[in-house]
This record gives C-alpha cells, structure tokens and sequence, in this order.
C-alpha cells in the first residue's frame, strides 16, 4: 500500500484542536462538576476489558462494531470500550455491590467504535454522565432529567429540548388492554418508530387503537392531553400512573426549556423500561444526549432498578461553542517573574520569551510586561 | 474457555473507584490550569490513529507492543495510542505547521500499550503534559523544568526531587575530547548505564576517563563540582555550555526540591538530545514523571527543536493522594429546593433522598435539611 500522508487520520478520527480542545474540556469539567454537587461520584472505568464482560452488559452495540485485540497475557480478546454506561453497571454489580444504594456515580471520557454507524460518522466521542444504581423511581426520574438539563445551562447550553419517551408503552399496552397479538408485536413497534399511520391501518383491528398514540406526540401539553384521552378511552386507565409521572417529571422544569413527548418513540433503545429522553440544543441536528430507566444485571442473575444519563457533547464543541480564550501577556527576556506570578494570580495567561526572536503579536499576546507595568501591543 | 468473572478486569487494567478517581481528575486539572497559565493551550489527541504514523514517531514504545486492529474502513492497522507525546509532534508538524513559534501546547489522558513493560504492570496510564515546539534553548528548558515543578506543587504534590541527565554527553565526548572507537561507544553507553565502573576499566585506556563521570551522580553541587573537574581536565572545556545550561536551569528552582544530576544516565529515553530530567516523589517508587529536549520530524523532512515533560501521576493517586470530600447534605422528601440550590452554591454536595428507605448515615451525609436549617447527624 501507498504511504500515509503524515497529517492523515483514520475517517471518523480527530484531534481536536484549541480553541476546541479547551472548549470540550470545559464542558466536560462543568458537567462533572454539577453532578458532583449533587452527590455523583466520579468513577474512571478502564478503556479497555474482555470483550466477554463488555459485550454482555452492551445495550446497543455489538462485539464487531468493537475495536478489539487478543490480550498476549491472557489470551482472551480485549476491547476497547464502546460506551461507560455499561462499564458503570459493572462496576456498580461487582466491586461496588455492597455499597449503599441509591449509589450515584459519575463518568466522562472518550469512547470509541472500531465501526461508526449510520447518522455518526466518528468512531471516537466524548461521553460524560451520571446514573443513580438501586432506584428508577419517578424521583430518581426527576432527579436525572434535572440534573442533566441544570449540568447543561451551568456548562452554557442553550436551547435546549427535551424528549420524553415510554419505552416499553406499546408492549405494555398490547399485552393488556390494547391487545395485539404477540406475534404482531414488533411489526407494529416498527410501524410506530416510522410514524407510518397508513401502514398501521393495513395491520387490521389490533393496530387501530395505536393509530392515536402516534398523534400524541410533540409539544408536551397537547401531546399529554392526547395521551389523557386514550387512557380515559381505549387504555382503559392503564396509563394513568404513567400520565402522573411524566407530569411529575415536568414539574420543576424551567419554560425556558422545550418539553415535547413521544410515546413510542424508542430512538433504538430498547432496553429502555418506563422511561426515557433524548436531549437537543437548538441549531444542532441529532441528539447531544439520552437518559431513562434500565437494569442492570447483579453477579447473582438477578437485576436491580437504575436511571441515568449521557452526554455526546463533540457536535457542540465542533460548532464552537463555548470558546474563550484568557488574556495573554507577553514577558520579554528578563522579565520580573514575580510580577509574572502575581499577574497570572490576578488571570493573566502569560507567555514567557525564549530569545529576542519571539513575536508577541504572532503568540497571540494583547499586551507585554514592562519592568512592573502593562502595555497594550498595537 | 472458562466464563470469565464479571467483574474481572485484564491484568494491568483497573477502574479507579472514588475517592482515588476524583484525586486523579483534580490531579491531572491543577496540572493543566497550571501549565494554561503559562501560554500552553490545550490539545486533544484521537485515541488512535493509523499505527504507520503513529510507530514513525514513537520514541520507546515498538508497534507489537500496541493495541492494534484492522481499520474495516481503510484495511489499514489501526493502534491506541501508546503515548501522547508523539501525537504532539505530529500536531505540531501537520495540522499545526504553520503556528508561530515557540508553539506552547499541552494534553491529558489515558495511553495504553497491550504489553506491559516489566517496570510498570499497567498497560493503561494517565498522561498528562506540556511541549514547546520550536524551541530546545537553555530558556525553554528553564521554563520547561520550572513549569513541571509549579505544576505538581499547585496540585499539593511534595517532597519532590528532580535528577538532570545530559543524554547525549557520553556520545559528544566520545566523538571529540575524550575520543572512544565508534564501535565501542554503545558498549561505553551501556556500562556507564549500569554504573559499572569496574567493568569500564576492563575496556581499556580509551573508557578511562569515562570512570570520573560515573562519580559525578549525585546531589546536585557536589556533582557539578566534578562534572567542572573533568571539564577542565580532560573534557578540555567541552562542557562549559551544559555547565552554564545546567546551572541556569537549577537558579530558579527553590531549595524545597531536591536537585541531583546524572549526568551518563539515559532513563532508557536515547531519543533526548542536549538535556533531560527525571521526576520522583517522597515515598513512590520510581518516576511520576519525565521531560527534556528531542526533535519533532517536520513533514518535508528536516525537524525542530523541542522541549517538554509528561507526568504519568498514577502511582500517586494509588498511594492515596489528593482524596478529599466534600461535606454531604441530605435532603429528606419534600425539601425546600431552592434552599438546597443555594447551598450547594454554598460548597454542600447534597443527596437527595428517593425514598423513605434511604439511609443519610449509609450515604455518607453529615446533615440534612430540616426546613432552611442543617442538622448535623450522628
């Protein structure tokens, strides 16, 4: 094969570069940092394990989307980890077992897919999040999708949207009061994850009822009066404590958030239970994030309760958002460095000369010390 | 093969559980607010990258002991990064080439190689560091060594030696004042590596005088009281420049350090040039850290001058280093949640109960909230 041009990386690769890299490591520090104040701690998984412990915890990848390698110590294949949530549920079943629960950790770092999919084309991304392991009570709801949106807005994000989702609402309405029979039911998930109402139609009198879910969707006021009508109606009351906990979840959320549902909507979670959302920032297409409620699997085969969220903040940063760059001061040859100390004290980035050459307008430099004193550059 | 334990993790991989993963995160952020004080922006690597340019520039590590896999996009090898510091250079050489000079850049974050070396167990280590591109001048090295000292200071490390290497001294000697056979000059290297002076005078009249270096090792004064002896014996002032260097990179150091110079020493990293240092800690076996001067390989063929350091702090936050924790609030059900925000704001972490069954003793809290007040527990 040709040589590899020096610069070159692997499609769906990246450095991220300042202003960038500092940007993403901002978000990524004020995220960490809000969830911490409310009891997150922090955990740091390794990037890589066997592929055997992974892959039975993935939700949504698979072994040969991993990047993996045979370990020349165990014999066994690694991989690198396509995710930290699963990681997380790992730690929290084993060497966190016995810690008490509600047990709230915290996470961030890159991820990556040996293969990218469809709507993503990079293989490497920046994850950050938190889960609450033991409980995925409608408090624990409320707790996660407050956290997440007050992490954003500190972290400076703005227009932000939240999609509320009911995983598991179409099986848990077709194995009871909107009967479908069991056979049918994943075609007719299919037919509501494309909102295709016609194709519903040609699936006979089971699917009919489901024909209104689809219209209960969009803005959160509207799209839950809808879902109030089918419960009073053909539900049968079955959505009733649902309706109350997705009106429990609303509660403490700012107007300056958009708040829309989509009940059958699984955005290819499927592992999902009772609830889930995806987060959106204006002028960004695709989700930044995605939380909800989920088991995850005890040592002993048995499974506990759990809620959580993750961020993808790379497409934020890739649009610039949150650049800013510390006032630089230059410091020729000789300069008093304890001035130099007591400036940078005060949030002045310094940029120290190494010979007469150095060009303080070229190092980006708005002024220069001289002798005690500051003075602008042109 | 057997079913691997879930919660067994490959030899040399570890999660970093609370307090230790906080420690590591507050460690490795003091050091990079540190070193942005000084001009070096922020740069994040890909993960992995094509192992072709990536192993090019590698200084210690060799491509067998990657982690590598088949890029299904390109056919071509793909591999972890070993090492940041290579990525730098090829930042600094591509995407970066047309930056002003001296480029200040500095990174953090996980490395991995698949084996091991037989120092270090861990086949995944933090990095974290600075780099001057453009630059390997007394100046830089001064800046260099002083910023790596503030770095760990800032971040409450202590009793902190630094040990001085000259790497490329044996060769530059061998080549002029203190002449050796080409062909002997790496079995010189080697003896002087090991210290060996007994077998250095089996190697006859030409490695004589290589045995007084051997004795300059040491604290730093004394040392240089006999690195400037053989300069004026039979290095015939040869070294009068690293001795100036050496002395003008130590002035600003404090006498809170301790300061030693090895001056045939090459900590396996034979890539240096004129300088390099080594960084240890109070109670830690082996360095947490390590820098000096080498070249970066420019795409047309010809290179630059560099000068950096990486810490590799792992081996302090297992010791226990750094761990604090905030003092936890329980909020019972039905708090006032205002009152929380500001406390929080105030510096509580708080917790938030889910359910009456949560325990704020277990949960590690040392008040909650009654009302607008704190009360203390237990």
């Amino acid at each position: 094969m040709d040589a590899i041009a020096p610069g070159l990386l692997p499609e769906g690769l990246a450095d991220r570069l300042p202003p960038q890299a500092e940007a993403s490591a901002r978000l990524v520090r004020e995220v960490l940092d809000s969830v911490a104040r409310h009891g997150y701690r922090r955990v740091m998984p390794a990037l890589a394990e066997f592929e055997e412990t992974l892959v039975t915890r993935l939700q949504s990848a698979k072994a040969e989307d991993l990047l993996r390698a045979v370990d020349p110590v165990s014999q066994r294949t690694l991989a690198i980890r396509p995710d930290m949530t699963a990681q997380i549920g790992r730690i929290a079943a084993t060497r966190m077992a016995a810690a008490p629960r509600p047990l709230r950790l915290c996470y961030g770092g890159p991820v990556m897919k040996l293969r990218a999919d469809q709507l993503r084309p990079e293989r490497e991304r920046m994850q950050v999040g938190a889960e609450i392991i033991g409980s995925d009570s409608v408090p624990a709801a409320v707790e996660i999708v407050n956290v997440a949106i007050e992490a954003l807005q500190r972290a400076g994000v703005q227009g932000i949207t939240i999609d509320f989702t009911l995983p598991d609402l179409v099986t848990t309405l077709a194995e009871g009061p909107m009967p479908v029979p069991p056979h049918e039911i994943e075609r007719l998930r299919a037919r509501l994850d494309a909102k295709d109402a016609g194709s519903l139609a040609e699936m006979g009198v089971s699917a009919a009822p489901y024909q209104a879910l689809i219209e209960a969707t969009g803005p959160f006021h509207p799209a839950m009066t809808r879902l109030e009508a089918i419960d009073a109606g053909c539900a049968n009351g079955a959505l009733a404590s649902r309706i109350a906990a997705l009106r429990a979840i609303a509660k403490p959320i700012g107007w300056d958030i958009t708040l829309t549902l989509d009940p059958t909507e699984r955005h290819g979670f499927e592992y999902q239970s009772w609830f889930g959302f995806s987060i959106f920032a204006e002028g960004f297409i695709g989700e930044i994030g995605r939380g909800g409620a989920y088991q995850v699997a005890r040592a002993d085969g048995t499974s506990e309760a759990a809620m959580g969220f993750s961020l993808y903040p790379d497409p934020l940063i890739d649009a610039g958002f949150g650049s800013e760059s510390g006032k630089r001061l230059f410091l020729p040859l000789g300069h008093d460095a304890g001035r130099a100390a007591e400036l940078r004290a005060e949030g002045w980035v310094t940029i120290a000369a190494l010979s007469r050459a150095d060009d303080a307008g070229a190092l980006g430099c708005e002024a220069m010390l001289d002798g005690k004193e500051i003075t602008p550059l042109g």
